[in-house]
């Protein structure tokens, strides 16, 4: 969009992943491929092996890679803080403690969610003014794609955390999806003003009062999710991340029939055949393996959660997320926001003493 | 199945609906054509409406058909307590009553849910042992239906009215798909015994505790819901909610998707032709009429809300739900059921004081 392309330094998770260090490294050489801005990854992992990736892909003499030696890897069934503790050089942890060390801007990983979070969430920590990060996922929609957040960093959120998620997702929106005033609507179980649960009820408050900074459109219900009215859809940790998962499970659930179906005989396979196009439109207007990366959101450096059975698209979709994060300032944003909305909230509150 | 059909009476809203008295009258007849055993249809409305519609379909002077004249509707967007009062010679309200007076066994209404659950609520009154009703719903699944349990009646449970939810989508299951000890789930944010927000985990102790009458399957994940593993999937009444009306979006959006897509040019349209046993296919397998119907469980008398916007299959599948649940006792399965769990947990308590 003629803008300068910003410096983006990115560490990079490359085993954790049940497809292993190949995929990891293939998705890394797919940016490499493509970007034209100031990037710098480094790889951390296995050195042998990470070298030998990059080596029969053509990207090791690349001066934009640099390979940092890791010598143990989190497995995705291992129990996070003990996980974290147990394993201080596992590729996971040394590409955070690179985010601690002000070495890098951002973490990428497609490894074990729970780890990353704690282990994102305590050496890293929450920015000035937030209290909890938030997983933030953009889910693509034909009508128009949106933030879906908290899709599972914090389950038991008080009021105030759902009132930082907004602000989070709204500026994850602004930097992702390119849209200067996010439209953002509250996840509930109806759209009356009295609807929602206790947690709803109270943060409908509070995003109400936000909306000088906020561009908030009141309670949102399920049918109106993939409606396309909100860029932003705010909810607990719980909802959320029960909502993207079951979404993923129907929608599996859906192709997997369909495809049973049409190749249960010649006849529906050559209509099938015929009408390839059509099952490829589907598919190219919900864009799944573009957004594949759900970054924390609110720490102080960016960590972007990869899915764990990525691609190389996929990785290369979650590693875009993350420089695109970087270069566009997401947290000064992010922090810019917090800071207005408490300035906001004190001057009502000395408003109110003053009547 | 060979067993005697006993006898059922259901009052149905004829009025409260979005397409009107005629498509609840038809559907009415439909039940009418098939049912083969004792019952009674009390049809509450507009009382010249609703005749005109029954002598239009020849089943004016079928003797298992009343009609009571009821001079009021209420409306969608009615607030429910407020129509409840105001409106006292509404179809929907003369329907509750008549169970309320032991006259029939089940009310159908597809109008105003929250007015539906607020007057089944307060005039009808839970069940002993029961403190909040719960609205369940049959949800097709390729591999294997499942009872979502709480769809919306409760949307601040607590662990017991978890525990509670799990006993009535138990029977439910049993009674509606024939299940004798169906599998139940507890849906959560992952699987692991640590995962889940409090309100969950405080419930997955209980489910834990009542394995003599329940067979509790554990946590469950979004990914999980439409692999088949459970017959029965208990969640909060918010997220259930959100869930439901989720799903229905986003099945809403794909099909329309597919339909752009293959209606998009000739070729596409010839093929898609060929192929439409595929469709038709698919449609079969996931047959969203059939169980449109959600039981508001855990009430002294059964009340059944019908999909406001139901076509007369659709109400004949809400009607036939209503039906079954009263033929094969359901409440009083349920009841069972929850003085066993009672009396367990008290022997439980006496005899860790008596240790």
């Amino acid at each position: 969009m003629g803008e300068e392309l910003g410096k983006a330094c990115v560490a990079v998770d490359a085993m954790g992943s049940d497809r292993g260090v190949g995929e990891i490294v293939a998705g890394i050489c797919e940016v490499l491929k493509s970007d034209e801005g100031d990037l710098k990854i480094i790889a951390v992992g296995d050195e042998a092996a990470v070298a030998s990736e990059f080596k029969s892909r053509g990207f090791f003499k690349d001066e934009r890679v640099q390979i940092l030696h890791a010598s143990q890897v989190i497995e995705m069934r291992e129990k996070p803080v003990q996980a974290m503790r147990a394993k201080r050089d596992s590729s996971m942890m040394r590409a955070i403690d690179l985010a601690k060390e002000g070495k890098v801007s951002a973490v990428l990983s497609c490894g074990n969610t729970g780890a990353l979070m704690a282990a994102g969430t305590i050496k890293l920590r929450t920015m000035p003014g937030v209290e909890r990060p938030a997983l933030g996922s953009i889910i693509p929609a034909d009508r128009r794609n949106f933030v879906l957040i908290d899709v599972g960093a914090n389950p038991d959120p008080k009021p105030t955390n759902m009132l930082d998620n907004a602000i989070l997702g709204a500026n994850y929106a602004r930097i992702a999806m390119g849209i200067e005033r996010p439209k953002i609507g509250l996840l509930s179980n109806g759209t009356e003003d009295c609807k929602g649960n206790i947690l709803t009820q109270n943060a409908h408050q509070l995003l109400k009062n936000s909306s000088d900074v906020l561009n908030y459109a009141g309670l949102i219900e399920g049918f109106q999710v993939f409606e396309g009215d909100c860029d932003v859809i705010v909810c607990d940790g719980f909802s959320g991340n029960v909502l993207l998962k079951t979404l993923e499970g129907i929608f599996k659930m859906l192709k997997g029939m369909l495809k049973e179906e049409l190749m249960r005989n010649p006849l529906r396979m050559a209509g099938a055949f015929i009408a390839k196009g059509a099952f490829t439109g589907v598919k190219n207007r919900i864009p799944v393996e573009k957004y594949s990366g759900a970054p924390l959101l609110g720490l102080n450096n960016l960590v972007v959660k990869g899915h764990g059975s990525s691609d190389s698209r996929q990785v290369a979709g979650a590693l875009n997320i993350a420089i695109q994060c970087v270069r566009r300032d997401l947290n000064r944003k992010i922090l810019a926001d917090v800071s207005k909305i408490k300035e906001s909230s004190r001057q009502a509150k000395q408003n109110a003493e003053n009547q």
